[in-house]
């Protein structure tokens, strides 16, 4: 390819055109290097099978065009004084970004073995998908980086979380047209109904448009071009098309609508922040139309590979079968003239190297993809201050997150100067009594607001849309750039981010053995109207699998809580907000709901994890009978409701009551730091005495967590088994056979001294049960003495 | 409201207008009478407080919009001689598609104590969402659904599931402008790219716009009308609005719009019928715009109900202590004139009856709306017929996927005449080694084709899209109407429609008990690309988890089946499609890997669902000293290269090889109805001997699956641990120490002969992890050892 000044006045000199081509042939050189190359890194002798890896493992298709990208952001960073992050939709395309970095020079500074020299592009290429080396997709472990390049969808939500609050913060992401096909990235245009930008900065999305997935055509590559324009406009933005296969037009095209775009941004920036918001401003993108493979080998074996899906991954293979591959190869990757680009060290000739940014500008460097770094201290009110009051235990009500929603608003007011703390909700966020924190901040919306509309303001705080995808995703990229967020859902539909969820808990897990990568706040979730308290809306909302789903995770993420009541609840949530590199899972109730502990009884009973109420037991002194144990605020009223029947009907039994709130003190110690000890354990559970375990989700949790413990032969579940229609809350449990009859008939059957003697309370409680049916059945409510009953010891 | 004839020539009489909108209002006065009446259903006597339901649960606020459109369906049915069947996204409003059931008379032949006179509508009203009762969301139990109403986004799904290949079907789909923000929903529009009007029905979604969710304005009613049509035109369709809050006017508009519609959509079916598939055409649609809660209470208590978000649910409450309510209430009621709707004995008056379908023409009636009542058994192949020939085990290699392709290309083959059967795959068919479908037919796409594209044609039977949401929802709604399908997607991504899973498992759950709903075929899944072999796209790709979340669900829904090589598949694959209303789960490898049963002895193998593999153990006639067991492809093959070490250099040492298919046998009976017996589970696994088992997903599965065995305590579980990167395959395995050295280590250390005089091999096994890490590290594969192990017994 031969660069020539072509046309009249373009927005790249003769020089600045050839030498940001080069910058791009230096990244495709380096990408194809990691992607074949174990020696000869520079091509400095003949390439023979040896120098070649023997896996070969990477996706070629989508690396020229992210490369090309990253050049041209490069040149605007520099002449425009961008702060930019660069986020990679296409994430597979990881040798591009490691490339791009080696090249700025970051990422010799992170890993300095990876040195700007010949021996450290050896190493360069030797790492890259190789055992011990690093992951083919943009990683944790990639300098710049906020985004995994694993699982398609979440890019542009990412973006968008990152630039929330940030509004200097500029981001490039970078959309595949396979990712586009997503759930989660269809929906995620709709971010800019979110942004304002007043207080936030710019994403500016880059649809990648180069027409193939794996093995078929995108269709986005395969509607008409006025359709996807109309699509883009009517998500809300104005598309600019850059298209073709010839670099010479691309790169002026490239640079100038850059500049162009990065002008509007800027005058929507301005304008908003000298004027104040206005109306949603229609933000600029681009789609960029180059072939899959771009620059590669264009036909192999006959076959077409450049602009198709055989571009994928590697358009050369069987090099060890097929000599002429070898040759290939070699004449494809000295098309890009390694020797004009890298010096007699191998190192990026000065030249082009200048072409860069300097030092936290470059985007391998930049600190706000390595949030941890900016990350700020929440100032947090005293959570006692919120406490219920609790003169008896079980005899007051509360709605739990209600009062946890009085405690974040005053979480919310203190960090209001910091901007640096937001709620997401599905549209619940009223509906799971977090009402309060609307007393000091809005719902965000910078779509059209109506009179109607209630706490809904361009600089609102509460982020509400009706997909679970984007409060996941915008939290997220809040989190990953170093800020604090809180998130609450029904427990049933939180299963739409499972995979999400995933994602991040790896993200997490790997970065822990990064030492460059400083630790974010933990991803805090209130998980409630929850299986219990789907009485009304049925089945379909029924489902507490959530939490194993968690559990799978590895023990240094995750954390598991069902805090009984508000006081053991702000507890829990003021730790949570304290937390760093976690994912808090926290499940509690809505509706008023009796009250069991103080707040110095909660602080106490939440530090611990788990422990005997001795107040609702009566084994003061003795081994009990029996223990009765629970987890969740649903079963913990059962389980004590069940105590009071068994302490007026058998007095004499010895019950001992243990809530646990901390699910991960049931597992091994060796299994979970928070673990309790065996010792520890068997003292509260006993050796070898009946447990009655009532738990809020699936039973066989529960065992999976103790099937180690001494006692585990004796221990009894009761639990969510996918019971449950439109009925009353108590019959709700009672389908499950979770309530407090059926937990006394448990105890019952499993006490040894009971056997025989129990028969007439068995009786009594059957026919509790058949009462119960009989009175709902006719109106519609439960027995009076199911919804006044109180704890009366 | 006083309905006048109004201006000039229009699509209603007066008559017919007068009609529409009784037949309407009677619609509106079931559904209103449903949420708040236990009694005095026609209000013949004032309404009083014991007349109302005391727990008032329902969503008024989407019902009179479901209502009219329903309406004016009925009316299209009969004009256009229409095959249709309705499927409300805002499924919450099932007081509406009960209440029109029960107007034509389907709800009464379904139910008949839920008559058509005042005793039956005083049952209906009481029925819903009351104990014992009906979900108030549209659920199994409505009749003329596919579509359950809790979880939002997967209405226009299931609606393009339903029309595939059902060329005679029209479905109209009305989306929620709350559902539509879900991420499922907003890529969902695009399945308009892979419908053919030659071969399929047609969907007309209606996106009904009216302006608010629980709390919260929707997205696209606060984008400009010009930006919300360009969205809908970029999406391929071809928007009509329909806008107001006068009946009057709406009604005509309505009907001439439908009218106008169902023309347009036979004309492109009568075109591409005729003149065969020339392009994608541009399907019409409907914008309907109306306030939220039409027609009910304006204001209540000084507050603005009607077209706010205040009408979402119940827009009256608490009648007990606001006795003014009740007066409220009853007006609004008798808004709708029920005196001129009903006749004396509570029935629908003659003269409104008539303008619903007839017999199977109703909606509630069509029989595709009961998809087991069409379903046709698949003609099968015989499986045997493509058997991998085995004269030995663990000898020769096998793509045990690549076998099951050519298996399923031959049911594709002889069932393309049925047109009944559909393969679905997020853009990894071929990658998941199911090319051999692609022989006898094509990927289907209705967009733009290219020469330069594989095996894609506009007729083909094969849905590819990177989207396992659509992939899962078109599938859902394929068999729901009665014809069969299967879906392979890579294990990790399988999370992403996890939720989507929960659905169709509660559904399925339910109909179980629903006489009237017939049997359908099983969602089947192939999961490959699993966890164990991806170790080239590293650690985000690598998660088994989806099998735990199966597992939840209720025992008479779900199968799980670890085939370990490809006669074993074959035998499972015939098996599940052979199945009905289950969710069958089969995890399978694409890799070369050992092949280890003829087809005969996988036959008997995949029946009994587990077994003793003799020809791999050496306990004829006695006990063993340890059970080796193993569950999935991987660990079936690290678990037998163990077994070679150990036979080795144990000779005396008593091995006993369980293998295990189907995940359910070792559940208790009681449990599952595969769960083995106590008795046959202990003599396969003893009573006190150690277990060593090697499983394909997280360990504590199978802890869970077996923690009341009579051995659970001898039970050591080998699994995914979630350790794992971009590595070598071998390395997968020793990273989660689930390899032949790990599990033989694990054999040394638990029998209890082998203390002591097993330190020597034990040396012998860590040496080989250290030689096996040297290796990679140099080589970057695995060393030829292990790559070329055979089975030697």
């Amino acid at each position: 390819m031969i660069l020539t000044t072509a046309i009249a006045p373009k927005t790249l000199t003769a020089q600045e055109l050839h030498n940001i081509d080069a910058y791009w042939r230096a990244a495709n050189y380096l990408s194809v290097g990691q992607i074949y190359l174990l020696d000869n890194p520079l091509l400095r002798e003949p390439l023979k099978l040896e120098h070649i890896k023997p896996r070969l493992l990477g996706h070629w298709g989508t690396t020229p065009g992210l490369n090309f990208i990253y050049a041209h952001l490069n040149r605007a960073i520099k002449i425009h004084d961008l702060n930019a992050i660069y986020v990679a939709g296409p994430g597979h395309g990881g040798p591009g970004i490691v490339g791009n970095t080696y090249l700025e020079g970051t990422y010799s500074e992170f890993y300095p073995n990876i040195s700007q020299d010949v021996e450290g592009m050896k190493r360069l290429f030797k790492q890259f998908s190789f055992p011990g080396g690093i992951p083919s997709h943009v990683a944790p472990e990639t300098p710049g980086s906020i985004h995994e390049g694993g699982e398609l969808g979440y890019s542009l939500l990412h973006a968008y979380g990152a630039v929330f609050d940030n509004p200097d913060l500029f981001v490039c992401c970078v959309i595949g047209d396979g990712e586009a096909e997503t759930g989660a990235l269809a929906t995620s245009w709709h971010s800019n109904k979110f942004l304002n930008p007043v207080r936030d900065g710019a994403v500016l999305p880059i649809l990648h448009l180069n027409g193939y997935k794996i093995a078929n055509p995108t269709v986005l590559a395969r509607i008409s071009e006025e359709e996807l324009k109309s699509l883009l406009i009517g998500y809300g933005y104005k598309p600019y098309f850059v298209e073709g296969d010839d670099p010479e037009i691309l790169h002026q095209q490239m640079a100038e609508t850059f500049d162009a775009i990065i002008r509007e941004i800027k005058a929507i920036q301005y304008d908003a922040r000298t004027n104040g918001f206005s109306k949603r401003p229609q933000y600029p993108m681009i789609v960029l139309k180059t072939p899959k493979g771009w620059t590669g080998p264009k036909v192999v074996d006959g076959i077409p590979i450049e602009g198709t899906f055989r571009a994928h991954q590697v358009p050369l293979a069987e090099l060890a079968t097929k000599p002429e591959h070898i040759k290939l190869l070699e004449d494809w990757m000295k098309s890009y003239k390694p020797e004009e680009l890298f010096d007699e060290n191998g190192r990026l000739i000065e030249e082009l190297a200048e072409l860069a940014p300097k030092g936290d500008r470059r985007m391998g460097a930049n600190p706000h993809a390595n949030g941890g770094l900016l990350l700020k201290d929440l100032k947090l009110p005293n959570f006692q201050d919120y406490a219920v009051k609790v003169p008896k235990p079980g005899t007051i009500k509360a709605e739990a997150t209600r009062i946890m929603g009085q405690f974040l608003r005053d979480v919310m007011k203190r960090n209001l100067d910091s901007q640096n703390f937001r709620i997401m909700s599905p549209d619940e966020n009223n509906s799971n009594r977090w009402n309060a924190i609307l007393e000091v901040t809005n719902r965000v919306s910078t779509a059209e607001i109506l009179p109607t509309d209630d706490h809904i303001a361009t600089d609102g705080r509460v982020m509400e849309v009706l997909s679970e995808h984007m409060c996941q995703g915008w939290l997220e990229g809040y989190l990953l750039t170093g800020r604090h967020g809180f998130f609450s859902c029904y427990e049933a539909f939180i299963h739409v981010i499972d995979s999400m969820f995933n994602q991040h808990a790896k993200w997490l897990k790997v970065t822990h053995q990064i030492p460059w990568r400083k630790q974010i706040a933990s991803l805090n979730y209130l998980l409630t109207s929850h299986v219990w308290q789907q009485d009304h809306n049925g089945f379909s909302h029924q489902d507490p699998g959530f939490i194993d789903h968690v559990v799978n995770k590895k023990a240094d993420v995750i954390r598991v809580y069902f805090p009984p009541d508000a006081n053991t609840l702000l507890s829990v949530t003021d730790h949570c907000l304290r937390s760093r590199n976690y994912v808090n899972l926290i499940i509690a109730g809505k509706q008023p709901e009796l009250q069991w502990l103080d707040i110095d009884a909660a602080s106490k009973h939440c530090e611990a994890g788990l422990g005997i109420w001795d107040w609702a037991s009566n084994d003061q002194g003795v081994e009990p009978d029996v223990v009765m144990a629970c987890a969740g605020d649903v079963p913990t009223l059962e389980t004590l409701a069940a105590v009071d029947f068994l302490r007026q009907h058998f007095p004499n039994l010895k019950i001992r009551v243990v809530n646990v709130v901390d699910l991960m003190t049931l597992q091994p110690f060796s299994e979970h730091p928070h673990g309790l000890s065996d010792r520890d354990f068997d003292s509260i559970f006993t050796s070898n005495k009946p447990i009655v375990f009532a738990f809020h989700g699936y039973p066989l949790l529960i065992h999976r967590l103790t099937y180690r413990r001494t006692n585990h032969h004796n221990l009894h579940v009761r639990g969510y088994k996918e019971e449950g229609t439109t009925t009353t809350p108590f019959d709700m449990v009672v389908l499950n056979e979770l309530d407090r009859f059926h937990l006394a008939q448990d105890v019952i059957d499993r006490v040894p001294q009971l056997q025989g003697i129990g028969a007439h309370e068995k009786q009594l409680l059957k026919n509790k049960l058949i009462d119960h049916k009989q009175y709902i059945a006719e109106h519609g409510e439960d027995m009076p003495e199911i919804r006044n009953w109180q704890w009366r010891y």
